[in-house]
Protein backbone atom coordinates (compact mmCIF):
# COMPACT_ATOMS: atom_id res chain seq x y z
CA UNK A 1 0.00 0.00 0.00
CA UNK A 2 1.44 3.27 -0.58
CA UNK A 3 2.04 6.00 1.42
CA UNK A 4 -1.32 8.32 0.92
CA UNK A 5 -0.57 11.88 1.00
CA UNK A 6 -3.02 13.74 3.37
CA UNK A 7 -4.55 16.18 0.34
CA UNK A 8 -7.34 18.13 2.56
CA UNK A 9 -11.42 17.97 1.75
CA UNK A 10 -10.81 20.56 -1.48
CA UNK A 11 -8.67 18.21 -2.81
CA UNK A 12 -10.60 15.48 -3.04
CA UNK A 13 -13.79 17.02 -3.93
CA UNK A 14 -11.58 18.60 -7.03
CA UNK A 15 -11.00 14.90 -7.95
CA UNK A 16 -14.31 13.73 -7.43
CA UNK A 17 -14.94 16.93 -10.20
CA UNK A 18 -12.34 15.23 -12.26
CA UNK A 19 -14.43 11.68 -11.95
CA UNK A 20 -17.60 12.95 -13.32
CA UNK A 21 -15.91 15.18 -16.36
CA UNK A 22 -14.23 11.98 -17.47
CA UNK A 23 -17.39 10.15 -17.18
CA UNK A 24 -19.76 12.55 -18.82
CA UNK A 25 -17.58 14.57 -21.10
CA UNK A 26 -14.51 11.99 -21.82
CA UNK A 27 -10.78 11.92 -21.51
CA UNK A 28 -10.12 14.78 -24.47
CA UNK A 29 -12.39 17.21 -22.21
CA UNK A 30 -10.93 17.02 -19.30
CA UNK A 31 -8.64 20.10 -18.36
CA UNK A 32 -7.83 22.03 -15.70
CA UNK A 33 -10.08 24.86 -16.82
CA UNK A 34 -13.02 21.94 -16.82
CA UNK A 35 -12.29 20.28 -13.66
CA UNK A 36 -12.25 23.74 -11.98
CA UNK A 37 -15.77 25.13 -13.76
CA UNK A 38 -17.46 21.35 -12.18
CA UNK A 39 -16.16 21.89 -8.94
CA UNK A 40 -17.01 25.55 -8.56
CA UNK A 41 -13.43 26.87 -8.15
CA UNK A 42 -11.39 29.21 -10.19
CA UNK A 43 -9.42 27.96 -12.56
CA UNK A 44 -6.08 29.75 -10.39
CA UNK A 45 -7.23 27.96 -7.38
CA UNK A 46 -7.25 24.92 -8.58
CA UNK A 47 -3.66 25.00 -10.68
CA UNK A 48 -2.53 26.08 -6.94
CA UNK A 49 -3.20 22.77 -5.90
CA UNK A 50 -2.70 20.97 -8.83
CA UNK A 51 -0.06 22.32 -10.51
CA UNK A 52 -0.35 20.11 -13.97
CA UNK A 53 -3.27 17.89 -15.27
CA UNK A 54 -0.96 15.07 -14.49
CA UNK A 55 -1.04 15.73 -10.55
CA UNK A 56 -5.06 16.48 -10.92
CA UNK A 57 -5.50 12.68 -12.77
CA UNK A 58 -2.63 11.01 -10.28
CA UNK A 59 -4.54 12.11 -7.63
CA UNK A 60 -7.97 11.33 -8.85
CA UNK A 61 -6.17 7.66 -9.16
CA UNK A 62 -4.88 7.31 -6.09
CA UNK A 63 -8.81 8.55 -4.75
CA UNK A 64 -9.71 5.36 -6.13
CA UNK A 65 -7.64 3.24 -4.88
CA UNK A 66 -7.85 4.72 -1.22
CA UNK A 67 -11.78 4.64 -1.41
CA UNK A 68 -11.76 0.87 -2.81
CA UNK A 69 -9.55 0.14 0.53
CA UNK A 70 -11.55 2.30 2.80
CA UNK A 71 -14.60 0.13 1.61
CA UNK A 72 -13.09 -3.43 1.87
CA UNK A 73 -11.91 -1.62 5.82
CA UNK A 74 -15.29 -1.21 6.25
CA UNK A 75 -16.60 -4.53 5.54
CA UNK A 76 -18.75 -6.11 8.79
CA UNK A 77 -17.20 -9.23 10.05
CA UNK A 78 -17.64 -12.15 7.92
CA UNK A 79 -19.02 -15.55 8.66
CA UNK A 80 -16.48 -17.34 6.49
CA UNK A 81 -13.44 -17.00 4.70
CA UNK A 82 -15.11 -17.35 1.46
CA UNK A 83 -17.77 -14.70 2.63
CA UNK A 84 -15.56 -12.08 3.32
CA UNK A 85 -13.34 -12.96 0.15
CA UNK A 86 -16.92 -12.26 -1.70
CA UNK A 87 -17.79 -9.51 -0.30
CA UNK A 88 -14.02 -7.75 -0.81
CA UNK A 89 -14.36 -8.86 -4.30
CA UNK A 90 -17.89 -7.36 -4.86
CA UNK A 91 -16.31 -4.02 -3.56
CA UNK A 92 -14.18 -4.12 -6.54
CA UNK A 93 -16.55 -4.17 -9.24
CA UNK A 94 -18.45 -1.32 -10.07
CA UNK A 95 -21.96 -2.05 -9.04
CA UNK A 96 -23.45 1.37 -8.73
CA UNK A 97 -22.87 4.43 -9.77
CA UNK A 98 -20.14 6.14 -7.74
CA UNK A 99 -18.13 3.15 -8.26
CA UNK A 100 -18.87 3.10 -12.13
CA UNK A 101 -17.19 6.61 -11.96
CA UNK A 102 -14.20 5.87 -9.80
CA UNK A 103 -13.88 2.47 -12.49
CA UNK A 104 -14.17 4.60 -15.43
CA UNK A 105 -11.51 7.07 -14.06
CA UNK A 106 -9.26 3.59 -13.57
CA UNK A 107 -9.53 2.25 -16.75
CA UNK A 108 -9.18 5.77 -18.30
CA UNK A 109 -6.31 7.37 -16.36
CA UNK A 110 -4.60 3.90 -16.94
CA UNK A 111 -5.01 3.79 -20.37
CA UNK A 112 -3.25 7.58 -20.27
CA UNK A 113 -0.44 6.12 -18.38
CA UNK A 114 1.40 4.43 -21.02
CA UNK A 115 2.07 6.87 -22.79
CA UNK A 116 2.37 9.68 -19.91
CA UNK A 117 5.27 8.67 -17.34
CA UNK A 118 3.69 11.20 -14.51
CA UNK A 119 0.66 8.88 -14.25
CA UNK A 120 2.42 5.93 -14.48
CA UNK A 121 3.13 5.13 -10.56
CA UNK A 122 -0.40 6.19 -9.46
CA UNK A 123 -1.49 3.36 -11.50
CA UNK A 124 1.29 1.29 -11.12
CA UNK A 125 0.52 0.88 -7.33
CA UNK A 126 -3.18 0.47 -8.17
CA UNK A 127 -2.04 -2.38 -10.41
CA UNK A 128 -0.11 -3.77 -7.79
CA UNK A 129 -2.20 -3.09 -4.69
CA UNK A 130 -5.23 -5.14 -6.50
CA UNK A 131 -2.61 -7.83 -7.93
CA UNK A 132 -1.29 -8.33 -4.40
CA UNK A 133 -5.01 -8.44 -3.00
CA UNK A 134 -6.26 -11.26 -4.78
CA UNK A 135 -2.78 -13.20 -4.12
CA UNK A 136 -3.90 -12.89 -0.53
CA UNK A 137 -7.70 -13.51 -0.72
CA UNK A 138 -7.02 -16.43 -2.70
CA UNK A 139 -4.02 -18.16 -0.27
CA UNK A 140 -6.94 -17.35 2.66
CA UNK A 141 -9.01 -19.81 0.53
CA UNK A 142 -6.38 -22.39 -0.50
CA UNK A 143 -5.20 -22.34 3.42
CA UNK A 144 -9.13 -22.72 4.59
CA UNK A 145 -9.67 -25.36 1.72
CA UNK A 146 -6.85 -27.63 2.50
CA UNK A 147 -6.94 -27.85 6.33
CA UNK A 148 -4.09 -24.77 6.56
CA UNK A 149 -1.47 -26.50 3.56
CA UNK A 150 -0.16 -23.56 2.08
CA UNK A 151 -0.58 -23.97 -2.26
CA UNK A 152 3.12 -23.47 -3.92
CA UNK A 153 3.86 -19.92 -5.04
CA UNK A 154 3.91 -20.71 -8.48
CA UNK A 155 0.13 -21.60 -8.54
CA UNK A 156 -0.87 -18.61 -6.34
CA UNK A 157 0.90 -16.53 -8.36
CA UNK A 158 -0.95 -17.19 -11.52
CA UNK A 159 -4.47 -18.03 -9.56
CA UNK A 160 -3.92 -13.87 -8.58
CA UNK A 161 -3.23 -13.00 -12.08
CA UNK A 162 -6.34 -15.37 -13.18
CA UNK A 163 -8.39 -13.57 -10.60
CA UNK A 164 -7.24 -10.00 -11.07
CA UNK A 165 -7.69 -10.24 -15.38
CA UNK A 166 -11.22 -11.27 -14.29
CA UNK A 167 -11.94 -8.91 -11.98
CA UNK A 168 -10.91 -6.32 -14.25
CA UNK A 169 -13.18 -7.60 -17.38
CA UNK A 170 -15.89 -7.84 -15.18
CA UNK A 171 -15.51 -4.25 -14.24
CA UNK A 172 -14.61 -3.22 -18.06
CA UNK A 173 -17.76 -4.79 -18.78
CA UNK A 174 -20.00 -3.34 -16.07
CA UNK A 175 -18.99 0.49 -17.33
CA UNK A 176 -21.10 -0.29 -20.36
CA UNK A 177 -24.25 0.16 -20.68
CA UNK A 178 -26.52 -2.66 -20.51
CA UNK A 179 -24.33 -5.67 -18.68
CA UNK A 180 -26.19 -7.61 -16.26
CA UNK A 181 -24.22 -7.04 -12.63
CA UNK A 182 -26.39 -9.82 -11.18
CA UNK A 183 -24.75 -12.21 -13.52
CA UNK A 184 -21.65 -10.09 -13.01
CA UNK A 185 -21.21 -11.28 -9.40
CA UNK A 186 -22.23 -14.92 -9.92
CA UNK A 187 -19.17 -14.98 -12.95
CA UNK A 188 -17.36 -13.91 -9.84
CA UNK A 189 -18.92 -16.77 -7.51
CA UNK A 190 -18.38 -19.30 -10.09
CA UNK A 191 -14.86 -18.69 -10.38
CA UNK A 192 -14.31 -18.81 -6.87
CA UNK A 193 -16.44 -22.48 -6.97
CA UNK A 194 -14.20 -24.09 -9.68
CA UNK A 195 -11.31 -23.47 -8.03
CA UNK A 196 -8.80 -26.24 -6.84
CA UNK A 197 -5.60 -26.13 -5.37
CA UNK A 198 -2.42 -28.47 -6.15
CA UNK A 199 -1.19 -28.38 -2.64
CA UNK A 200 2.58 -28.60 -1.67
CA UNK A 201 3.43 -32.35 -0.43
CA UNK B 1 -20.64 -9.60 -38.27
CA UNK B 2 -21.55 -6.16 -39.53
CA UNK B 3 -21.18 -5.96 -43.05
CA UNK B 4 -17.45 -5.01 -44.06
CA UNK B 5 -17.19 -1.49 -45.76
CA UNK B 6 -14.63 -1.74 -48.51
CA UNK B 7 -12.17 0.75 -47.88
CA UNK B 8 -8.91 1.21 -50.12
CA UNK B 9 -5.97 -0.02 -48.64
CA UNK B 10 -4.90 3.76 -47.82
CA UNK B 11 -7.96 3.99 -45.64
CA UNK B 12 -6.21 1.22 -43.95
CA UNK B 13 -2.46 2.58 -43.28
CA UNK B 14 -4.52 5.61 -42.39
CA UNK B 15 -6.03 3.57 -39.50
CA UNK B 16 -2.58 1.78 -38.77
CA UNK B 17 -1.40 5.20 -38.48
CA UNK B 18 -3.94 5.96 -35.89
CA UNK B 19 -3.12 3.19 -33.77
CA UNK B 20 0.37 4.06 -33.77
CA UNK B 21 -0.25 7.46 -33.08
CA UNK B 22 -2.34 6.60 -30.19
CA UNK B 23 -0.11 3.82 -28.54
CA UNK B 24 2.67 5.74 -28.69
CA UNK B 25 1.67 9.46 -27.80
CA UNK B 26 -1.81 8.71 -26.39
CA UNK B 27 -5.38 9.54 -27.45
CA UNK B 28 -4.76 13.06 -26.45
CA UNK B 29 -2.18 13.56 -29.25
CA UNK B 30 -4.54 12.53 -31.64
CA UNK B 31 -6.24 15.04 -34.53
CA UNK B 32 -6.44 14.92 -38.19
CA UNK B 33 -2.98 16.44 -38.19
CA UNK B 34 -1.19 14.26 -36.38
CA UNK B 35 -2.41 11.27 -37.97
CA UNK B 36 -1.91 12.60 -41.69
CA UNK B 37 2.04 13.35 -40.85
CA UNK B 38 2.23 9.70 -39.56
CA UNK B 39 0.54 8.43 -42.69
CA UNK B 40 2.88 10.51 -44.65
CA UNK B 41 -0.13 12.16 -46.22
CA UNK B 42 -1.45 15.68 -46.49
CA UNK B 43 -4.58 16.83 -43.79
CA UNK B 44 -6.69 17.56 -46.49
CA UNK B 45 -6.26 14.14 -48.29
CA UNK B 46 -7.17 12.46 -44.68
CA UNK B 47 -10.11 14.18 -44.35
CA UNK B 48 -11.62 13.89 -47.49
CA UNK B 49 -11.50 10.04 -46.62
CA UNK B 50 -12.41 10.39 -42.46
CA UNK B 51 -14.36 14.14 -42.58
CA UNK B 52 -13.90 13.84 -39.05
CA UNK B 53 -11.90 12.24 -36.07
CA UNK B 54 -14.95 10.30 -35.36
CA UNK B 55 -15.17 8.64 -38.50
CA UNK B 56 -11.37 7.83 -38.55
CA UNK B 57 -11.67 6.44 -34.90
CA UNK B 58 -14.76 3.99 -35.69
CA UNK B 59 -12.70 2.73 -38.82
CA UNK B 60 -9.90 1.93 -36.87
CA UNK B 61 -11.99 -0.33 -34.68
CA UNK B 62 -14.04 -1.51 -37.43
CA UNK B 63 -9.87 -2.52 -39.05
CA UNK B 64 -9.35 -4.50 -35.44
CA UNK B 65 -12.25 -6.40 -35.76
CA UNK B 66 -11.37 -7.12 -39.54
CA UNK B 67 -7.76 -8.52 -38.59
CA UNK B 68 -8.64 -10.18 -35.99
CA UNK B 69 -11.58 -12.32 -37.99
CA UNK B 70 -9.17 -12.70 -40.74
CA UNK B 71 -6.26 -14.15 -38.37
CA UNK B 72 -9.13 -16.41 -37.23
CA UNK B 73 -10.28 -17.61 -40.56
CA UNK B 74 -6.71 -18.26 -41.29
CA UNK B 75 -5.95 -21.06 -38.86
CA UNK B 76 -4.93 -24.29 -40.10
CA UNK B 77 -7.98 -26.87 -39.66
CA UNK B 78 -7.36 -28.22 -35.58
CA UNK B 79 -7.32 -31.84 -34.51
CA UNK B 80 -10.35 -30.96 -31.95
CA UNK B 81 -13.06 -29.21 -31.05
CA UNK B 82 -10.90 -28.40 -27.78
CA UNK B 83 -7.44 -26.88 -29.83
CA UNK B 84 -9.32 -25.28 -32.63
CA UNK B 85 -11.07 -23.28 -29.30
CA UNK B 86 -7.84 -22.73 -27.90
CA UNK B 87 -6.63 -21.25 -30.72
CA UNK B 88 -8.65 -18.68 -31.54
CA UNK B 89 -8.75 -17.56 -28.25
CA UNK B 90 -5.49 -16.71 -27.99
CA UNK B 91 -5.85 -15.00 -31.30
CA UNK B 92 -7.75 -12.66 -29.26
CA UNK B 93 -5.13 -11.50 -26.87
CA UNK B 94 -2.51 -9.40 -27.81
CA UNK B 95 0.79 -11.79 -27.25
CA UNK B 96 2.68 -9.51 -30.41
CA UNK B 97 3.53 -5.71 -31.03
CA UNK B 98 0.98 -5.92 -33.65
CA UNK B 99 -1.57 -7.16 -31.91
CA UNK B 100 -0.62 -4.99 -28.56
CA UNK B 101 -1.10 -2.01 -30.92
CA UNK B 102 -4.75 -3.19 -31.98
CA UNK B 103 -5.75 -3.90 -28.97
CA UNK B 104 -4.83 -0.04 -27.65
CA UNK B 105 -6.66 0.77 -30.07
CA UNK B 106 -9.67 -0.98 -29.35
CA UNK B 107 -9.65 -0.24 -25.41
CA UNK B 108 -8.96 3.76 -25.92
CA UNK B 109 -11.38 4.17 -28.38
CA UNK B 110 -14.24 1.81 -26.44
CA UNK B 111 -13.53 4.37 -23.74
CA UNK B 112 -14.25 7.26 -26.24
CA UNK B 113 -17.09 5.40 -27.14
CA UNK B 114 -18.71 5.93 -23.77
CA UNK B 115 -18.77 9.57 -24.52
CA UNK B 116 -19.07 9.95 -28.20
CA UNK B 117 -21.98 8.71 -29.81
CA UNK B 118 -20.82 8.73 -32.96
CA UNK B 119 -18.19 5.81 -32.31
CA UNK B 120 -20.38 3.46 -29.83
CA UNK B 121 -21.89 1.58 -33.12
CA UNK B 122 -18.22 0.23 -33.89
CA UNK B 123 -17.16 -0.64 -30.88
CA UNK B 124 -20.77 -2.03 -29.66
CA UNK B 125 -20.18 -4.18 -32.74
CA UNK B 126 -17.44 -5.58 -31.62
CA UNK B 127 -18.61 -6.63 -28.18
CA UNK B 128 -21.38 -8.84 -30.01
CA UNK B 129 -19.32 -10.01 -31.81
CA UNK B 130 -16.81 -10.76 -29.07
CA UNK B 131 -19.43 -12.11 -27.45
CA UNK B 132 -21.31 -13.70 -29.36
CA UNK B 133 -17.73 -16.01 -30.69
CA UNK B 134 -17.43 -16.76 -27.30
CA UNK B 135 -21.24 -18.39 -26.97
CA UNK B 136 -20.59 -20.38 -30.40
CA UNK B 137 -16.93 -21.89 -28.95
CA UNK B 138 -18.47 -22.93 -25.38
CA UNK B 139 -21.46 -24.42 -27.03
CA UNK B 140 -18.89 -26.64 -29.37
CA UNK B 141 -17.20 -27.46 -26.18
CA UNK B 142 -20.04 -28.12 -24.33
CA UNK B 143 -21.69 -30.20 -27.62
CA UNK B 144 -18.36 -31.96 -27.31
CA UNK B 145 -18.23 -32.93 -23.82
CA UNK B 146 -21.84 -34.22 -23.28
CA UNK B 147 -21.76 -36.29 -26.71
CA UNK B 148 -24.08 -34.04 -28.47
CA UNK B 149 -26.53 -32.38 -25.48
CA UNK B 150 -26.87 -28.89 -25.47
CA UNK B 151 -26.14 -26.71 -21.84
CA UNK B 152 -29.41 -24.67 -21.35
CA UNK B 153 -29.27 -20.89 -22.66
CA UNK B 154 -28.85 -19.64 -19.42
CA UNK B 155 -25.97 -21.23 -18.67
CA UNK B 156 -24.33 -20.63 -22.25
CA UNK B 157 -25.64 -16.96 -21.93
CA UNK B 158 -23.33 -16.59 -18.55
CA UNK B 159 -20.00 -18.59 -19.64
CA UNK B 160 -20.10 -16.75 -22.56
CA UNK B 161 -20.59 -13.47 -20.59
CA UNK B 162 -17.87 -14.98 -17.98
CA UNK B 163 -15.17 -15.74 -21.23
CA UNK B 164 -15.72 -12.48 -22.13
CA UNK B 165 -14.57 -10.52 -19.48
CA UNK B 166 -11.71 -13.22 -18.84
CA UNK B 167 -10.64 -12.54 -22.43
CA UNK B 168 -11.25 -8.51 -22.08
CA UNK B 169 -8.93 -8.95 -19.02
CA UNK B 170 -6.07 -10.77 -19.78
CA UNK B 171 -5.95 -8.79 -23.32
CA UNK B 172 -5.78 -5.57 -20.86
CA UNK B 173 -2.95 -6.52 -18.69
CA UNK B 174 -0.97 -7.89 -21.39
CA UNK B 175 -0.70 -3.95 -23.06
CA UNK B 176 0.75 -3.43 -19.62
CA UNK B 177 4.18 -3.27 -19.28
CA UNK B 178 6.12 -6.62 -17.96
CA UNK B 179 2.83 -8.64 -17.95
CA UNK B 180 3.61 -12.35 -18.85
CA UNK B 181 2.40 -13.56 -22.35
CA UNK B 182 2.99 -17.20 -21.41
CA UNK B 183 0.90 -17.13 -18.27
CA UNK B 184 -2.10 -15.25 -19.89
CA UNK B 185 -2.19 -18.59 -22.20
CA UNK B 186 -2.39 -20.84 -19.14
CA UNK B 187 -4.92 -19.00 -17.77
CA UNK B 188 -7.32 -19.08 -20.34
CA UNK B 189 -6.86 -22.92 -20.74
CA UNK B 190 -7.27 -23.05 -16.86
CA UNK B 191 -10.35 -21.82 -17.39
CA UNK B 192 -11.32 -24.25 -20.24
CA UNK B 193 -10.34 -27.41 -17.91
CA UNK B 194 -12.59 -25.92 -15.15
CA UNK B 195 -15.85 -25.50 -17.46
CA UNK B 196 -18.01 -28.31 -16.44
CA UNK B 197 -22.23 -27.84 -17.82
CA UNK B 198 -25.30 -28.62 -16.56
CA UNK B 199 -26.69 -30.36 -19.33
CA UNK B 200 -30.61 -30.19 -20.51
CA UNK B 201 -32.41 -33.45 -19.39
Amino acid sequence: VPKLIDHSQREVEVAEAAWRVLRRDGVTSLSVRTVAAEAGLATGSLRRAFPTQDALLAFSLELVGRRARARIEALPPAASVREGVEARLFELIPLDDERRAEMDAYFTIGSLASTRPALAPAYRALYDDLRAGCRAMLEALARESSGGEVPDEASLDLEAQHLHALLDGVALHLIQPGEASDRSKQIITTHLDRLDWPTRH
